[in-house]
């Protein structure tokens, strides 16, 4: 295919001048300096000039890392960052301008990754700067595990455990130390610091063509950062096979790159490599703690997980490990602001975090059988009467919902309604206490959920807690009570399901039914009359819905031509059922009364 | 194909439960719920239980958008945080046990994206908890602006403006405020939020086949963050036209979908979906600030550049706007330990950034041309002696040096050391203060930088640098001063190029060197006799490179048979121009005596 790879960038050639300029706009405390775009140096926007009065801490090299270095800039950490074009040392110069910018009498600190580039460029600069009576001292960070050790001038690699150094001699110099000693810190960090990648994909350089050669259930073990093949390539694993993989070379005995054995203690730093969701580095941090305590006898006592030294767009990960001390602990956990050091991973761990325990339900009704049939209230029988009839009311409905559903939607309103019904019938034998009717309007609602599942079971269960949550602040419930329960369900039904009057949805026999029973019981008719002419209302609303366009539910996907003529299933079912409650109430006062 | 995507996980089942695990393994301050994994619950770890006497802020929803919304759980932001498994909605239980386990006596505001399940569930829970007498109040984010206006229950998708108004609510609690008056803050912000997003490639769900919807050279623009396709595809641009485009879709007037016309103030986020290199958010932040500031005339308040509210693995940004006030930036800017917001935004921005202009060097030497021939010192004579037959050596030994080199390196060594020493011979006319020996030699390494390139300019230009940092601390230059600073080189380019004694290079001539002339000085030995005696140590050096293995350069990729019976070109380079040097001095004192 030899196909460009795929980047949200404008010409190749600028990648890195805009990297800058974007950086510079976001973070209010940073700054570029002079002679840019030639000179790529970000710098703390309050720290020019030579009255600085800490040891300057500088670090840099080739682009293509983001966010380091320049995302490491900021108080108690890197003073300024030099960036080279993407993969390609910085010039001279621009090392020296960097150096030039930041100095004062405390000197300055350079912290490279081994790699001979920067050595030289880094190294000249510095020679140069000692030439023109700058203090400066250079720390070469290799942390590479990847690799048998070298035998000659190469070294190990310098890859994203340099971010601990750098956090470690930021926080020292912040500290007021002087430039021998935030040296001699950063050296004995570079010196207690190993890490290792693992890639699923090879980084693609801007305007170049992406590589194949990593195959499609391949991956790489121990690779750089700038695109150079890993030490070897494997069939794709799970990551904790991965993960201990890793940690196995970082911590090997035959290779000892760390001063670590069992009973040390050590900061762990999983790092994504430019194209790695943070999901899948916390999965891997959640795998390294555990092998690092129980496997290895590690004392873990901080985890960054994040993405701070990129290879590009490279899928992967890179895991660093580096012995800690009370110093070191003091230096990471120190306040920076820096925009890239990562937040939250300060302070002591705990061994082992336990589960918070959640509270139960402050006013949870006592969910026991009921052990014996209470004496019904004139109210709970009418009660009983109501939900009696309008459970029945759906069970008869059932083939109809399921014939109109059939048309206008996924065909299976009346059996949903059925099993709510059915499941309803014989909860309140048994669990519903019907003398309090907010409570067992409550109960309906956990009863329709338990069995209805879907957009209704949940939309039901809404409508049922929300009538309890008004009727329950009563504790006379009459008429206008209910009315107000209907009045908030439909509320509560409409702000989390989205749909209102016309919508053809049950809030067209619902609305038209509260609106009318308000209206009745102000006009001060009886609340028997008011129910009655109510649930008249929302018959007529159910019916209304033929001539309505679907704007909620399966039925917004059908044409409206399809739709004339049949009524939205859901309003009929919400209708039906008030209209049987209104007349079992009726029929039951009737009764009571004759 | 129809390959699994490539991810770094275990069982694609445990994805949500064991990112959870890393996300409590890296910060102290998070905590998980019992009931945990499937209760999927992120909490304040300091903020539990019902004694928690701030307004609680609660969000959540499916996974695969991480660090959303976890990572944003911290005081001044979320209080906790509710996951479903990727991409769905979660349960009702799970958002109840949220909401009993934070929720004290001044309430509880749940923000949530504008889905159907979210908003059942949530609200369901709501009202659930509202019958068990908690304060709940609820803000439904609807940031979209990619489609036309909707017309009917679906609303407005939520997308990563939803982070923003968490902020907004978080410190508004973390005021103090009670629940009413956080909740309108954070329907306020809702309501001054926009977003859309551009995919480059589409988001894996994990154990999942990778789709190919989108060609090589395709991109999507106004997508979701589940996956679903975009409004449009269109073939790959560069980011200007694409941010161009994004800006253009949210801020219509068409649509009016943000209260934002010419005179506002905004902020401004850029948000990477999972696969995003930071460098190319960068370049995206870098293009829009102007674009809103100049073409829409909006004051930027605020840039957030980073990743907070993913699609998975997909690659690709979002932008969101926000009509900022004063109030809203307070809100904005206000301290937090939530990891995934940003550091480093805070704080007005200056209206542009102007480079930070470089110091001058301290002890730069006139860098004028010498306007008329300097009267020359006997040490000026001297030395101008010495390096004009050190040069002269060198252009002689041109094709000795390529042959030798072609044989265990590029072939060029004769060439970049005649492009050297002929500059050198053209520069002391013109450049040199030979009277000032220090001098002279910084200037040499100036004159070998320009014109040499490639490592070995690099490495003697820092040669010259160490030498004359060494030598310019004495005001008079005798035999002694310079071999310390011959050592002082010797060490300054060991220490930035790696190479030691027996490494093949040209250190294995100046190292005898330096060390016989030490030891020559200090046995008592007059200067030339020393100088002299250690210019035959530089050549026997040079000399014994041909039975050394290569440890440094291109000769150490070169098998070891080739190399024996070859002298390193480096080394004899080096010797050649020290032994001239030295013959030179001798001659001239012969002169001078006779």
């Amino acid at each position: 295919m030899a196909l460009q790879g795929k980047k949200l960038i404008n010409n190749p050639d600028d990648v890195v001048t805009e990297f800058i300029e974007g950086l510079v706009e976001t973070y209010q405390g940073l700054q570029y300096l002079d002679g840019f775009p030639e000179i790529k140096v970000v710098l703390r926007a309050d720290a020019v000039g030579g009255a600085y009065d800490k040891v300057a801490v500088i670090s840099g090299g080739g682009s293509g890392h983001e966010p380091a270095h320049a995302g490491f800039v900021g108080p108690g950490m890197l003073t300024a960052a030099v960036s080279g074009d993407v993969f390609a040392s910085p010039p001279v110069d621009s090392i020296l301008a960097a150096i030039r910018a930041v100095t004062g009498t405390m000197g300055c600190l350079l912290i490279i990754k081994n790699y001979t580039g920067d050595r030289l460029n880094f190294g000249l600069a510095a020679e140069q700067a000692k030439s023109e009576g700058y203090k400066i001292e250079m720390v070469i960070v290799g942390d590479d595990c990847a690799l048998p050790p070298p035998r000659g001038i190469a070294g190990r690699r310098g890859l994203a455990g340099t971010i601990l150094v750098h956090k470690v001699a930021g926080a020292a110099a912040d500290a007021g130390l002087s430039l021998a000693d935030v040296a001699a810190e950063a050296k004995h960090a570079s010196e207690a610091v190993g890490t290792m990648g693992v890639a699923l994909s090879v980084c693609t350089l801007p305007g170049q063509v992406t590589s194949d050669r990593l195959g499609p259930e391949q991956i790489e073990l121990g690779l750089g950062i700038h695109g150079e093949p890993g030490a070897a390539v494997v069939e794709l694993q799970t990551v904790d096979v991965v993960v201990e993989h890793v940690l196995k070379q970082i911590l090997s005995q035959e290779t000892q790159y760390l001063p670590i054995t069992r009973g040390s203690n050590a900061v762990l730093l999983i790092n994504g490599l430019g194209a790695t969701p943070v999901m899948e580095l916390m999965i891997a941090a959640r795998k390294a703690v555990p092998e690092l305590q129980l496997e290895y006898g590690i004392a873990v006592d901080r985890v960054y997980t994040g993405t701070f030294m990129t290879s590009l767009d490279m899928a992967g990960l890179s895991i660093t490990i580096m012995r800690s001390d009370e110093n070191i602990l003091q230096r990471l956990d120190a306040p920076t602001k820096a925009p890239a050091w990562p937040v939250g991973s300060e302070g002591n761990r705990p061994p082992a975090k336990f589960p918070v325990p959640v509270p139960p339900s402050p006013s949870m009704k006592d969910d026991e059988i009921l052990s014996e049939r209470q004496e019904l209230s004139k109210q709970g029988c009418m009660l009983e009467a109501a939900i009696e009839a309008a459970a029945k009311e759906l069970i008869d409905l059932k083939d109809n919902l399921n014939d109109w559903d059939s048309k206008v939607g996924d065909g299976d309103c009346g059996t949903t309604m059925y099993r709510g019904a059915t499941a309803i019938l014989e909860d309140m034998k048994t669990r519903y206490h019907l003398n309090d009717a907010a409570g067992t309007v409550n109960e309906i609602g956990s009863t329709i959920r338990k069995v209805m599942g879907g957009t209704s079971g949940i939309l039901y269960d809404i409508l049922c807690k929300a009538a309890y949550a008004s009727l329950k602040q009563n504790k006379n419930i009459t008429a206008y009570e209910w009315a107000d329960a209907l009045e908030a369900s439909i509320a509560a039904v409409s702000k989390y399901g989205g749909a209102r009057a016309g919508y053809r949805t049950m809030l067209d026999a619902l609305i038209p039914a509260s609106t009318v029973l308000k209206q009745s019981l102000k006009a001060g008719d009886d609340p028997v009359t008011a129910f009655i002419a109510s649930s008249e209302a929302a018959l007529a609303g159910a019916e209304s819905t033929k001539q309505m366009q679907a704007k909620a539910g399966r039925s917004s996907y059908i044409s409206p031509d399809h739709l004339v003529s049949i009524p939205d299933p859901g309003a009929m079912a919400a209708a039906a059922w008030y209209r049987a409650a209104a007349l079992s109430v009726k029929n039951k006062l009737h009764a009571s009364e004759s």
